[in-house]
């Protein structure tokens, strides 16, 4: 007998049908003697509907009653779920974020969970029941009801398996794993069987959106393998996990797009100490969130200080910077809202010589023009013309070889 | 500066502009130096949709989980209101019943308050808080969430008015208070300016639907006055308290009307000790409820028993009764199903004789058949042909003069 902790995202627990299926898939599981915790999403765009609804009465919605007011998505789902499992004649209890233990800090709409007291959940899941947990949420010391932002039940699942010693934590949607690259775009990607948490991180960070960072984070923090599977069928999935095959680390496993940057140039800053943080400074005062910086090598102690931006935050971005431009004694402004980037990703490339040029000869045989250019350890990322992006994927996916 | 305690039924919660609509006159009342502690029903009618829910996964959901989904109804409201009020400059905070301290026993769908813990209220409003309570909804010891049963939101609010020693309970809907018989019925009905509590617990007990009699009993325990009023205008409403004056004693106050009775006649049953026990309590085990019960004199120790159920008991207390009869030796079963009831109701007519032959003699004079009677001491009901009540509801109030 072992310990599982199982998510199922908003689509697969959409209507009182789907919730029926999944109640089935939980019973099936239930039946081969695993301990089971459920941790679930809100019913299908229930969380959009009550934005929507806090926007029919204010355009700033207080987070603190934001939170109360989300939280109840969740809960709904809970109890469902739990009356499925019951009318099927299995033992289950719901339970809300704050009878499960997950507390948190009282940073609303962004919560960070501080501990999880699984006293409530170990008494249930002794007494046999199948424990479904409302995810997203949690309580903090003053009782105040928080939610823990974008993608929050995925960190609501890993931690609770962290802390009760899960064997796994089974991310059930409507996708069926994480693909060698988006299948959208390329046809023949195809589903990795494994890959590791650093891989992952990269790829959540660079444009894959299947998982949020931060659930990945907290897994490889308390070394949690994640299952990331489909909830409508019963293909294999992909594992996320830490000890990754050697076999299969010398290679680029995944490419990764993202068709949302932006990008800013400050023509001609005078290149003295402290000149990077008087522009980033009060771009980040103004919210506004960087992603990629780039600075030319210094001619005659004058460079270029390229960096980009979401495409939404253009505007804002660009207004604190001319202001800036003006105070700094820059040349000019340069802006470009229309690219996108395109990564390589993959443990294999650590050391390895030869993955960033034979990028960039794919790209150039392709006639793509790069950009900029931003690496890690184990990720090359090329920004290059929006409308180029897919073309981009493909020849990349082709040439490395990626779904062999 | 006093305190108070409104209470906002769903029909005035029902959308966002209604909601905004509440907010301001909340404020306004704000405005005036009071205090305010605020209690909401679920928006119009989503206490039935999420029943509705439920039934699309099980016939029998079981109640702990009932309690949870249902609670969150009354918690997007709380949070909604709150979120107004702050959107028009004012202090506000939702809470839900846990946090506002509804404590309760752990009878799921109809829990009964044991106490109500103020002082995070208290430390609320010391803040200069408007404090909104979702309604319908306490916790147990155990930190098990409750509701209150059909028309929680208004015992709610009797609670926290008696816990926190408010001047009084404002009960706002969509109606504008306590009228001396259904305006629909009645077009010369009018709005009484006060009633007192016992007269409004046989109202509220034999058809007058606006308020549950637990709230009123609730009220009258702790000498809460409760202003019935409605949300959309400025009318004065109907104060239900304990002082009513002297003069309004003495006359019928209200009639009240009721379309949905049953009636069960056991024909001949051997009259002997213990045999209306025999009848009535596998009727309770059956989970009927009986009504009105009347048993003739007794004929060479044979009578009859009749009693009166509601109509969608009707099948299953037949049921009961053929078995029963059949068990004690009774000779027949006759039943009606097509039945109403009318009552007049008034302390005035305590100890004074005259009020039950008017009664009688004006059904009389418009032909209309007596079934049964049944009387306390405020109050006369007659139950006869449901196709006649509106009539008798009609004559009855223009014999009493209860508009006078």
């Amino acid at each position: 007998m072992s310990l599982i902790v199982q998510k199922y995202g908003g689509s697969s627990v959409a209507t009182a049908e789907r919730i029926k299926a999944v109640a089935a898939r939980i019973a099936k599981r239930h039946d081969t003697g695993d301990q089971i915790v459920v941790v679930v999403s809100a019913m299908g765009d229930t969380t959009d509907d009550l934005i929507k609804l806090a926007a029919q009465i204010t355009k700033q919605p207080p987070a603190r009653e934001m939170d109360v007011l989300l939280s109840t998505g969740e809960l709904v789902t809970s109890t469902l779920l739990a009356m499925a499992l019951k009318d099927e004649g299995y033992q289950a209890i719901s339970l809300s974020g704050a009878q499960a233990g997950i507390k948190t800090d009282s940073a609303y709409r962004k919560a960070r969970i501080t501990a999880v007291e699984t006293k409530r959940i170990q008494k249930e899941l002794e007494k046999g029941q199948i424990v479904i947990v409302a995810g997203f949420q949690g309580i903090t010391d003053d009782d105040e009801i928080t939610t823990l932002g974008r993608g929050g039940s995925d960190t609501s699942a890993v931690a609770l398996a962290a802390a009760l010693g899960a064997q796994v934590c089974e991310r059930l949607t409507d996708t069926d794993g994480i693909y060698s690259a988006d299948p959208r775009v390329v046809p023949e990607a195809k589903r990795l069987a494994e890959i590791g948490y650093e891989e992952m991180l990269e790829l959540a960070t660079y444009g894959n959106k299947v998982m949020q960072p931060r659930a990945i984070e907290l897994a490889e923090l308390y070394h949690i393998p994640i299952l990331v599977a489909s909830s409508f069928n019963d293909n294999p999935g992909t594992l996320i996990h830490g000890g990754v095959s050697m076999e299969i680390r010398n290679k680029v496993r995944s490419i990764a797009a993202d068709m949302d940057v932006a990008k800013i140039t400050i023509v001609g800053v005078p290149d003295k100490p402290g000149i990077a943080a008087s522009i980033f400074v009060p771009l980040a005062q103004a919210g506004i969130s960087i992603d990629t910086i780039v600075q030319n090598a210094s001619v005659n102690k004058i460079t270029d200080l390229t960096f980009t931006v979401t495409k939404d935050q253009m505007p804002e971005a660009l207004k604190v910077s001319k202001g800036l431009a003006k105070k700094i004694g820059a040349k000019d402004i340069a802006a470009d809202a229309k690219l996108g980037k395109v990564s390589i990703i993959g443990t294999g490339m650590q050391n390895t010589p030869g993955f960033a040029a034979k990028m960039f000869k794919t790209l150039c045989d392709k006639g793509i023009n790069i950009e900029l250019i931003a690496t890690s350890e184990i990720r090359i990322t090329c920004i290059i013309a929006e409308d180029k992006v897919k073309e981009a994927v493909r020849s990349l996916h082709q040439a490395f070889e990626v779904e062999e």
